[in-house]
């Protein structure tokens, strides 16, 4: 039953520069990468749980066994290990649609003339390198199953480059530097959009790491140059990345500086205030007190004189507020 | 007496395709890794103490004499040194379960046909490879000492992603975001999970090296391909701690961004309030003084008409915050 | 039509030690890069939209096929790819003069004896390289293509070198250290131009990646020495711009510690005169009760001995700041 | 007399698997360093000043010219230089007792079969050196002159070790993390540790890069081993300075918390009281005017049912506070 | 004309171990490294601008003339370009002196026996070497060309080395940590020393620079162990400069720190006194009232009672206060 079931997840295309022929299975024993030497075979399958079947096909064609341990893994970060004349690459796609950091597993196994790939979920991510393929368009069909390697690979870059633009454009909406709040709530936001950053540059970097490997990786048939142009790809993603944490770094920095800002324009309005009216207020509290005698109550102009004498003492302080900067 | 105890602690697993063995032993000048050359052979020891019976496996079996010094040194961080055809690792395997760091010393000498692992204390770390190799359970029985180096390397990586992620979860629970208290006891909470972090960061990485070099050593008959697997697994460990750290750093900048903008909230409402009765005290300080002559005490509604005044001083005042958008 | 289109903006140079030739073309066939082996060819496209003749000139000239797919990509961010002796070359070349973040394409496609520049934009980038090859001045006309690349880099370095000199003086106009304000406008300020210089540095750090990898190319026939002078300078112009950044980090610091200073002494202000004047007024508001028997107010003197009293709280609490190194 | 100096501070031991000799020298021309073929010799000065029998000694003895250079400096920092089938190394071996940064410089000059050891002063580092020679303990004698540096550069090594050991506890005495005081002199202790720390980092990093220069380098009878063992202890020992670095600037960052949370506590406590008070005082403040017509003054319980109003407006701000979560 | 001034500025050195000359020149043409085989000529030239005599003897000397580019640069960063069997190395002499960033040119051609060194000023910076050479001190005239630039760098960096050390102790005694000031002065002194050590760092890195890669240059008759020692010397000075780095930065710290706790000390004087004194303000306000019907003011011990209270309540508040620890 489990091998229906993987068999039913499972095609076959086989192409070389004049034909073109995409196959389904009765049976797992049909699984020979050896047959029609001259084409290259790619091998889909969707679904990673199929373990017995990859067994039998990793030992039908004489695979490195390491494989099935590999293959046997419940994680795959991603890797790129090296068998004998055989690439086994893995890659956790990210999905950063939800805001949830979802990702998909995908594994590729590469020779010279065959291609496997394992993905975890349907999806129709590499269709249009099938019309490609089916309708001859492009170079694909001239080249080796490294050049379909870098095909499936860009497609996945490319929906990396697709998902940062629109996240990037939603927080910029939301984070526009012309209105910063210096609040918590703002604060939160930027911190949230730096993690959410954070966590796409690391899924990029582990990628781009992904793809320095291959394009270093020397064996027969693969060609480092497709790899080169990935790499320049990701790096550009990286540097995206990084250009825009850098703003969210000055939009702290910004916030600190208007907290500031705002706690000095508090106090001194405060303090210019309590600087003026305190001395006032004790002048005005003296001569409310009911000591028998205290000569100036009695003073004709007293009550006069005294309020000349509190207007000085405001044009004093005024005075040397100005002279201090303070506004 | 010791040599005794040695013997105790110790026991030989020969295997190859086809057969599996364990047997222990009555005197050391039986430990000879040279007989039976088509096998496998795996020794184990419990306890790190027995200077003696190591320099004598180490002459008789007539291994580099380098490896005395090296088994005779008090501690051991993490090492990988290459022998005469002869790999010597040593690792600190960090215990993070009870917030002590706590460690045990693990040691490995490999050479194509035998392991002798060296374990501080008693465990049962590896006897779910005991049992795949007395079952022949996956490839481990196919392969040479290297496949059984990266086994026992593999679980220390497993055991280290296991104790982190728990200890993720548990401080997730404690510094959950959504309730920060800009308190310094929550500052500290935070600050120690970065240095429990760091601690397990220093640790991963130095096991990282290790992998890295054994994955650099060119030995005849150890190959890299498993020590590539190791290291995508330990490079996955320390971007998640990576990603740890950099969240906890967000949490930092949000405390001091609470604590500035509380600050200002509670300076705003002193000065409002202070801005609006100051002058209305004074006033009433003024005509609350006891001089014999204040002609507007004796106006028949000057109180009203004081009342007013106070009044529309409030009114200004508010106005003017409202203006300044101080609410 | 668009043939012809692209013909208009095409025009080939070939050029020897002896001689020079610049032709028009009437249809693409002409392009011939192996026709007059002993010339230099550069080939100048103004435009990177004839996809279609781009694919002709690389099938009659029988170049790497990948060309093909490189030069249909819609966006290039800087790339070095080695095809089959042959060099792809992309960049995009910054221009600042607007403070919006405006780029040009360029494509270099060089070889031992020839080299294609496909420009997105038509301008007078390149003219006094065509004017020294017509005149023969320098050496151009005696080196290799390689030679002519890097004068077409150094072009693209030297308007760098200049437009960054342009912007710094403006900047340092504004943002002179004499008058820092600790205003959120001048923090918004520094912050802007911090990041017009993030910008900056991205896209030199990328231009002398490029470089590097040119240096390192081995191709026959493109020597390092050319690139290594090229990346002398775009270091140069790197730490220019590091040492710039370090003075705005600069900037914000002293902005924080103005803020700081100022706090403290507005703060000290209103508290040296609270704490002289606060427990005045209380005395002053004591002998303002209205209590039938308090037996000061009958006093004499009690009116002076108060005011006396008030003098010496007011000269113990001067005493007390002084000694206390407030003012 | 400076010769006679010289050969007081001089002495050489000449040992093999077999014999072992220790001898002082009459005359400079005595040191030869090519006779007795099969004993390593190693050649020990106290006292870096006696440049011209330095300069003897390498004449007779064809040394490269340059080490007359090179022994003639006037400061040495951490240097490994190859010469022809030379290691020149030089090493300030940091004191860290007293708090001052006190420095002894070392030179060993190191060949297949002699080590010359410069040490400026008089001490007893290397004695246990001597006496496992003496006492042909170890494996020390049956190993060349690149195994006697080792130890040497190893005794070095574990007495960084220690008194980073020492330090470490004294300074965890007294910036103990669970009564961290929020006052400069607090911090500035931490920051006094701090650059303790990184001048301690400085000479162990230095120490590191002389020992994987040691490591790399290609001379015959040298071996890359014992120095991989020496890089693994100093990393060891720079990962435990990088630990209590990262310790200390959690340390500064709870200050700065902890100031940040007692600014808002205070500033609360002052709010809250002046909130509740100044409206009181202010109500206090109306009736006690002198105005002839105030009615309110005359209502028999007038005064009562102004009690009343101001407990109302006690009970009203309370009751706000708690809602703003402020106490 | 301008080719007598050129004739006037340059002179020629030719040494070996036997023989010594200096010599002038009548005409360009005489410069001809070719002759006199045996010996090392060092041509010496005060003055960058002679670009047309450059040219002249580069053609007659047959170098490569790539030479004729780079000698006609109007700027020079510190550079090493590799030609065919020639080093092209150019420098910036930073003069800290006035602190302004003044520098000076310097460009170096070497070869196995020849040295051409033009020095944008005259100087006696490298006259030293010239007595060495005349007075046949050391091994210079037993060495070829590359030690002769070995001692023009030393030069170079020993003035570093001391320009370094003078403004270290200028800048020490301005900002001696035992009285610092948090003052925005303050500050901006310590930013403007963070600025000349940043200044002088990059100078430093990039001649270290230019020293690696000297040391790496494959060309015959260069030594590596030269410039070995030469790096060694700058990685001295730079980790120097990194100290001092370190110092100012927990300086900065320190202000922060010193800063928030002056504010914290002036906000507890204040609100303590408040906290007292309101209170009391307040009741005697009260009892300030001119309510008819005030029954307390009518009993004989209402003030004493009164006082009594405050008394009470005064004690209370810094019992309270107490308790809180906040003095």
């Amino acid at each position: 039953m489990k091998e229906n079931d993987f068999l039913d997840n499972t095609t076959i295309i086989s192409y070389s520069g004049d034909n073109y022929e995409k196959t389904d299975f009765s049976s797992i024993s049909e699984i020979d990468f050896s047959k029609n030497k001259t084409n290259i075979k790619w091998l889909n399958t969707y679904g990673i749980q199929y373990e017995e079947a990859f067994k039998t096909i990793v030992h039908q064609n004489k695979l490195d066994d390491f494989l099935i341990k590999l293959l046997s893994d419940d994680e795959h970060p991603n890797k790129v290990i090296l068998l004998d004349n055989l690439l086994f690459v893995t890659i956790r796609v990210l999905k950063t649609e939800s805001h949830v950091l979802d990702s998909e597993q995908m594994i590729f196994i590469v020779s010279t003339d065959f291609l496997w790939s394992i993905q975890e979920k349907k999806g129709d991510y590499f269709n249009w390198i099938r019309e490609r393929l089916e309708g001859n368009k492009g170079i694909v069909r001239k080249k080796s199953a490294d050049y379909l390697l870098f095909l499936l690979l860009e497609s996945i870059i490319d929906n990396y480059q697709d998902t940062y633009q629109e996240n990037a454009e939603l927080s910029a909406d939301k984070l526009n530097s012309s209105h910063i709040k210096p609040t918590p709530e703002f604060t939160s936001l930027v911190e949230k959009r730096k993690q959410e950053l954070f966590n796409f540059k690391k899924a990029t970097l582990s990628l781009r790491d992904t793809i320095i490997k291959l394009e270093k990786v020397e064996i027969k048939g693969v060609e480092s140059k497709y790899f080169s142009e990935l790499k320049e790809q990701t790096n550009n993603l990286i540097s995206n990345i990084d250009f825009e944490l850098q703003e969210l770094e000055s939009k702290i920095n910004l916030i600190f500086s208007i907290q500031g800002h705002r706690l000095n324009e508090v106090m001194k309005t405060l303090t210019i205030l309590s600087v003026v009216f305190i001395p006032l207020t004790f002048l005005a509290g003296i001569y409310g007190m009911n000591f028998e005698n205290i000569p100036e109550l009695k003073f004709k102009y007293g009550y006069f004189i005294l309020l000349g004498i509190m207007v000085l003492i405001t044009i004093i302080s005024i005075w040397y507020f100005k002279r201090k900067k303070w506004f």
